[in-house]
């Protein structure tokens, strides 16, 4: 993501095979990784859109969000404590304030898993309705973004805390989720870690892209850790990303001059990538499927007003950054064919790879693997 | 299927997590139920209509069906006995009265399974065509269904003893299969004889049928063993089982005043649902193809006369029914689903789920895993 | 592929399940035979039309094969020396005399495999251009037919020997490609060496072929060895296979009267079928693609003086071709299906299939599993 002299790759090469393609290090990550860290699940934004109950499936488990009858988000086993029949499901959702209602024999939750009714079970011996709640797993709200943990090693502050400023420049907590884009991915996560890790690639498979923002205006703020990335310049001429570089929404309030006039791109180890423009908040939530597949789906946030105003038309963002999306993708899938091939042996990275390397090193150390880092040219 | 009082689950609770996933519990299945069982595969009728040889695939197997010419229903393996291809296919059927012919190399069986002729076979020194039979699976007919075995625990008449009265009453032999159809549902063989077992779903899940025969109307016939169900009782000003509430075919000739006002449900383990209507009888032929996807297939017999009629419309019960088919794979698939997910936990069932209990102490018993039969409430 | 009385196949029988299911033997094949074979994998010509650079897969090896600046074919791993990226796929193709650069980050090598250019990698300390070259595999051409091999136990001409007179004669380094078929088929690839290897199921399965080259008029060149088959007559009134039985090209300008009243038809194991007409040379390439699934692309190669006349017109070969093949394809199908069923047992071998047994011989010889080529009647 530089062309700074001094930044450099040290050394580095690109991961070894088996990194995607072993379903036993796909287990470790499981455990080390995914496991152990917090993981973006969701705007709260998106959660009022689909009448206030929000399926979704991560690291293979399947949640249902809510926000309970005192605001609080929760996300509770989207799993009935009767026969286990799936609770809400895209064409099972929730009316606005009401209950969670089985589909399959009525039993029916308060919005904070408590068990509100249960038909036909009163006949039932040593039935207590109260050991039938649902089961909570732990939630946080930051900035607007919903994260869930299972046994986090960190707080969610201290996670975030090298962003602390992005998100309170971007007020991501008071802007609208205007379209979402999902994706299905034929490579694994961690190529779409790096693909997001450097813009080497950018001349040859994103012309239009890198019209509006140059490969060489890149600069790294956040160079090693969970959280990498930093700011590219805008070209002269051009207000945001979009397909003709004019405006989409309107600037955001809390953004001084030198903010206006760039985009900047963070990835947030292992389950989100954030890019922030002058008008608008872009993120990428990643959800490992397979050893060899990820999903991966977008949301497009801008300022209220500037949705309300007549003129406002999103496709200009959601197109553009879609372009973009499947032109990443393509590459990805690409490398990920070929890294699974007999004939891959891995490469070293240029100096333009220098994040690329830090996400490696960050990888490699929080799966406990220090030795692999070692993996060097003599 | 009850809401007398009476009736119990027992304290029992629904299937672990493994029963719905585990492919070595599959394999004991295989074992120790579906090779040891009365596996009902057709009715006589159905080879008829289709120039006299069905194939059938049934765990796993490939065989054919065929009417011999002194009239006997015999099962063949569908494989050629020179060099393995399949006889019958829906693609290679066989014209009425014709012999088996290989489409490979034209060997030609007869439907005793004998090999007739075998082209440029005399020059093989030792070729004995007596050698080269078709071989043959056990088949026994009973109420004009053909059912198949391997090891039977006890004969056709013992294991349908419970419905002799049945049988006899609706003459299933003389009835003529009007429609078939087929379902692939993504959930355990077992979780579609739960939903078959208890009318607790019905008032959700089924509207339609909640007002032809109203759930409080189901008593237990048969509440032990490999046979279970009983009566409900149709709604006043309803005929049958129809999109209507009117009358498809004909009162079938038997029938009592009393049983021309109910419909009849049984499961018989593990292969097959009946279910009597005053004029017609359904029958769900279960087929496990893997430890989480089930076929489905159903037939609709009605009485000759009732065909031959005018006026005579099977659609107003294939129509209801597959209606109550699918909301029933719905919510099995979604209880697959949900039971498959980490977060599942078995609950109690109610009083009205009796006979779902009755249906796993008996899987449990024939499975020899007695002790899981006791997983109950302390 | 003869009826000639002193042929007989020798008490031989079909082969095991577990040669056409077992994945063991599957990989037992990959280091035994498809490691120590040559194989072939192009015609010359294709790699002209495609702008010099040809994507194939070949054994789950990608490779992609080149025209060097001084003529030679090569065939190079088709996967990035940077960060593993396949660099020509169907949609990143060459044009023609360009070198290959990697859709990714646009390192480019040239036809000998040379890393010409390598973006921002001056600054890598110790980074040397000639370590990352493209891997080659080692290739021939022979007849204008390119093969790969990785360790064979005997030189290209020496395999290719008892063939020697077969490309002279039908020169096919000078034919042109016309057209392309691929298939996809759901049996082992053994399966179709079998099926091409006897005409016993000519008259039943494919009646528009048997009556342009009858069976009875099949007589075996090659009886033993690698490389197995023999010419076939065409029937009176007939100048080649073709819908009609017309001439579709002019007669090859080598051939004899004699060869030019026959179809001459060989297995070259493991790789290829070759069948030699009086105006064309129709070629299969056979390729695993697991241990029931095969991928099969035909190649017509017409001359090319043929081919520039006005009323060319090579549907009438590709038409016909087409049907037979899907004939084949079917039966071998069903030969697949009912192979792998439980009722399978192999049967004995008609005289009509010796050269089926031959194919069997060598296959066994090649596994070195001698012992089990003695699977006979007592
Ligand atoms: S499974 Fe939810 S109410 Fe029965
Ligand atoms: S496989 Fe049936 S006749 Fe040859
Ligand atoms: S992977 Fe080929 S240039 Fe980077």
């Amino acid at each position: 993501m530089t062309a700074s002299p001094q930044r450099s790759a040290d050394g580095a090469r690109a991961l070894e095979q088996r990194f995607v393609t072993s379903q036993d290090l796909f287990d470790q990550e499981t455990k080390r990784i995914f496991g152990r860290q917090w993981l973006c699940v969701a705007h709260q934004q998106q959660l009022e859109s689909v009448g206030g109950a929000l399926p979704i499936e991560i690291e293979q488990q399947q949640l249902v969000l809510v926000r309970d009858e005192v605001g609080k988000i929760r996300a509770f086993r989207n799993v009935c404590r009767h026969r286990g029949c799936q609770l809400v499901t895209a064409s099972h959702c929730l009316a606005h304030g009401q209950s969670v209602r089985c589909p399959y024999h009525g039993w029916t939750y308060d919005r904070q898993g408590r068990l509100q009714a249960a038909p036909h079970m009163a006949g039932t011996e040593g039935f207590d309705p109260q050991q039938y709640g649902l089961l909570e797993v732990p939630t946080e709200v930051y900035g607007g973004l919903i994260w869930i943990h299972q046994s986090p090693r960190q707080s969610l502050e201290e996670y975030l805390a090298p962003l602390a400023g992005q998100f309170a420049d971007w007020s991501t907590e008071k802007l609208r989720v205007v379209a979402v884009c999902d994706y299905d991915v034929a490579a694994n996560w961690k190529l779409l870690f790096q693909n997001y890790s450097e813009c080497y690639h950018c001349p040859g498979v994103h012309p239009a892209l890198n019209r509006l923002t140059p490969f060489q205006g890149a600069s790294n703020q956040l160079a090693s850790g969970p959280i990498l990335g930093g700011p590219m310049q805008l070209a002269a001429g051009c207000q945001t990303m979009s397909e003709t570089g004019d405006w989409v929404g309107s600037r955001l309030p809390q953004l001084d001059d030198v903010q206006a006039r760039c985009v900047h791109y963070f990835t947030l180890f292992p389950s989100m990538f954030l890019s922030t423009h002058p008008d608008y908040v872009l993120i990428h939530l990643i959800q490992r499927t397979s050893v060899e597949r990820t999903h991966v789906k977008c949301l497009f946030l801008f300022h209220p007003d500037a949705v309300d105003a007549a003129e406002f038309e999103v496709t200009a963002a959601v197109g553009f950054w879609d372009r973009v999306n499947r032109e990443d993708w393509e590459v990805c899938e690409l490398a990920q064919a070929g890294m699974q091939s007999e004939g891959y042996r891995p490469g070293p990275y240029s100096a333009l790879e220098s994040v690329v390397a830090a996400f490696d090193r960050h990888y490699y150390q929080t799966l406990e693997l220090e030795a692999a880092a070692d993996g060097r040219d003599a």
